[in-house]
């Protein structure tokens, strides 16, 4: 069995990935790794991911030694060095922090500041497989995982962009609260999130140039018309949910549209359309993404919505999916219901 | 004391304007009605209103004698027949149906199918005092209580569509599940609203003419240019946020929009400007409508956040403020902290 | 494979038994049926559940001829004759209902009402496996699967039962809302239920007589001294917690306490023992009951708390568990992480 | 009008408290302190709450100098000190800790280590008016505001200690989170709470003792028999529940249990008494306490459960209920719906 270990195994997604990986049938979860919780069990940490390991502080020569995969939930410019170096010792890696996404050094130090390993960049797979990816993941050494914002943006608008239909996007986004992280904070509170849903970041959020960035690659609409993209908070703790309102370049009627995301994602797994707009429960602990779109508005909008759990599709088992693809496995395998 | 009723008051909506109306200084609540729960005390179907009155059958001759005003709380359809008779028997009323709203019965026939009292249309004052409708409201026979939805967005976007500045909006709207009413369906199961949100009557929802014909008497965008409107149903009892995402007519600065928006609501008793984006929850039972308004964006948009709590300014509460209006008082009377 | 049906899958219970049984490596799905729902499928009521079948009107004899089992998930009364319907043809029974879960029709008709198959009282076995039914489950006809509350609650007194320990009985139960079922009523309306919690049923519950009968069966207090039983809703979907106040018949110490229950539960894959009280998002979707025990207070009691999923081991899959005794699979199979 | 300060107005009580004193018409709020919060306006921490004041470091000889009274806001130890320099300096003061609620310093010193102010022990009195303490509370400098289990459990226990019939009591109580307070910690986190329900502080809660010395000042059950209490977080904001199983020392019907309560509690406006079991929503931001009782059952115990908002009638509007008395106002002054 090909040997894995989760450095940042105390935050919801370290955690979550460490729980699909320990109970996966091809992949031994070796070590679990921590700065702030070294010494506890992960199951008195999170009982309900039932794993019995303990975690440790890093010690990279010593956990790289004989490992053939990390996964890094660490924060942006945290990942970087630590990816840097087990890249160098052979190891691959799949990275959940932002550090590796933006193809664009200016891009990235615009919205995250200096980077932490500038040679790497561009070197990444983007860890979305559905997006035309999958070759470049299979042999990559490093496999950036996407923000869980862009994942359900551009699994829901891919199919438009590619076919040069996306004139204008506003992106209304909808989150649990998990997607904030462990970190306790006023935000995070119960009482601060019970009975209420909010904006945030309305001045920008970093998930948006990602979005651009893979749009423009697929045909549109390029960086002179940036998405507006807003998140919101609402009070649940799995879930996300996109909401696209398109301008599009051209009429287009409900059949074609129809047609057009069924070719998209045929055949794809994880993928599923639905002709009423998706839930969040509906996809609840699953790396699926619901997503369904609407045309012949009064309004001339086309409506598109994409739900996907922000921890397993949008962080942890999207990651299990990856190093399915790169260690030559189905791709569904531990992640599949 | 001036006398008043509340017809249908079994419902969310009706409820909480009985209670509101209980307790006012200046009215006397005499009678609440109901079809469904005539007989039952309105203090055991919701004891957190503390309204010690039996509902009874609506007996139209015998209700309308000696009273002064009602609150129709009534689907719409069935309240345009029972507002007309209140009103040839000299009772004045905040309708808080869609009946008399639209101004335009073909525009009404499209979204509600045929009207029931047609000779009324027009006649009614649009029950939203913020938007310029003071007076009309003060001499009004019958008021026209505003939808939920478009009490939020009319005053977000008020001062934009004044000044001439609204291009192009989409609105997403987030509602709390008390908007859906007191019917026990599958979509207000808790089952089903809990850890879940998603978007509903995509193809059209009935706020959403209401909402253009109110912009275009302010000075646009105009019909050929509806906004875009979609609500969603989040997991929230009372509360209602619009996010809207204006395209301006022209380049605006920050410091213009936050000039124009202190100007618009100068003295307004019940609209409060915040810098940061405004929570449902800071506005849970209250009559006030918190909004936030966001220029300067790298993508040229600028973004308008209202939240109201659906219940209350968005239906009843607001109706207790038109009925102030209506005869005189202070129009905080009974509805203000 | 064997071939198993599920009739009654529209409801909560039965389309989760339907979704375990439909991904089960050992068993065929081969029908689900549904008074109210024939015709639809399961996937479009339940889109999580992702269970691609139509649902049927109930045909005994088409639906019996070469079927090996069958979940009924139908309410009391109504279950008793379908299940001696199906045994007389014979199917092998798991019944999700109480109709033969108490072992005297007496008890039962006080409870229920008069009984529809009274001839089979007493004929099937409880299925319960960790109370000491697993022979009786393997080779039964029928299997009486047990209630949400005495699952909970017998699991989590039976070490104390055993011993004779148990001098007086306080069960104070909460509940997730999926317990009260699919049926849309004032009670499930998720604005009754949100930012409240209440007791219901204080009369008296049903499942007391259960609990009542078990304990009896294991050693005590025996039906002179019924334990008190209370369930109270809270604002949660999936998730059940007992709470037991014991009054012990003698005194003892923590060490023996914990020693009684590891004993009790070594080996059982779906007991877990926890020195911290569980939470209910602890075992949420898992078949595993966790429990704590808490000795040494100077109150004299032992405290008891038990955690489970009601739609999980409180209902669909303890009735997995069930059939994969009876057909003599892993016990685990098809429900295990 | 008397002058009125809030010492610790940054935390969820002494928001409420400065709220409900901002607004109440025989009082005038003429300070808010905050050690951690100092400098901030509390309307921008607490935009719900519309306190127009700033925030300032308490310096008690300047806020004393011309002050009538103090609402102080502290954690237990820290309250002591300052309710002593506050006394000293002719400030009447609530004080919402622990700190004076024992009469016995042993007690207290058991349960909450050494007491900073030893010499003012039992010189409060407590501020529980429906037990008896009115008189007290009107003359008292210091009144010590009772926790808020104790408050519902001894509102609802009191008739029957007062009747000698409590022989043993189970308390199981359910409590919103704002009742841990604003502090943002694991178990607060959104995450933490949601979809969960759990029992914590098994090993003993302060507020048992409380109830102990309270209930055995009623009558009984008195020390020898302390109440069995152990309480439960639930996923709600403001609200608490108390489920209390009496074993009564001798039969008794409805009908006196019904007259016992009625008679307790006749003419108290902030007692409301139901058949059914109240629901913690049907308190919700009032001053009301709401009980049910119930006997005849088959197991013999006698059922009480009392809801409250632990924020209001368990702490905020509970002070100024205290107040109102000490200041000789009409009790509901302020805080009356």
């Amino acid at each position: 069995m090909d040997r894995v270990a989760v450095l940042g195994a105390s935050g919801y997604a370290g955690a979550l990935a460490a729980a699909l990986l320990h109970r996966h049938p091809r992949f031994e979860l070796t070590a679990i790794t921590s700065r702030s919780d070294a010494g506890k069990r992960l199951d008195d940490l999170y009982p309900r991911h039932r794993v019995p390991l303990t975690m440790e502080e890093l010690d990279l020569e010593r956990h790289a030694d004989g490992l053939d995969a990390a996964v890094v939930a660490y924060p942006h410019h945290a990942a970087a060095p630590t990816v840097a170096g087990l890249r160098e010792r052979g190891v691959r890696v799949v990275d959940l922090s932002a550090d590796f996404r933006l193809r664009d050094r200016d891009v990235y130090e615009r919205w995250y500041g200096p980077h932490e390993a500038p040679a790497l960049i561009g070197l990444a797979a983007y860890g979305l497989p559905e997006l035309g990816y999958r070759d470049a993941i299979r042999t990559a050494d490093v496999v950036a995982n996407p923000g869980c914002f862009p994942t359900a943006a551009l699994l829901g608008l891919a199919p438009l962009a590619r076919a040069g239909l996306l004139a204008d996007v506003v992106i209304d986004a909808k989150t649990g609260v998990s997607g904030a992280g462990r970190a306790a904070t006023d935000e995070t509170h119960f009482v601060s999130v019970a009975e209420n849903v909010n904006a945030y970041k309305v001045g920008g959020h970093r998930h948006a140039p990602e979005i651009d960035q893979e749009l423009a690659l697929l045909g549109g609409p390029g960086p002179a018309h940036p998405v507006v993209f807003v998140p919101h908070l609402v009070p649940v703790d799995q879930g996300e949910l996109i909401s696209a309102y398109v301008k599009p370049t051209r009429d287009i009627g409900q059949a074609e549209l129809s047609a057009l995301y069924a070719d998209a994602y045929a055949g794809e797994p994880f993928v599923e359309l639905s002709e009423r707009p998706p839930g969040m429960r509906d996809v609840t602990a699953t790396n699926i993404c619901r997503i369904s779109v609407h045309g012949e508005r009064h309004d001339g909008r086309v409506l598109v919505f994409a739900a996907i759990d922000n921890l397993w599709k949008g962080t942890s088992s999207q990651a299990v999916q990856n190093l399915n693809l790169m260690f030559g496995f189905d791709e569904g395998e531990g992640i599949s219901l």
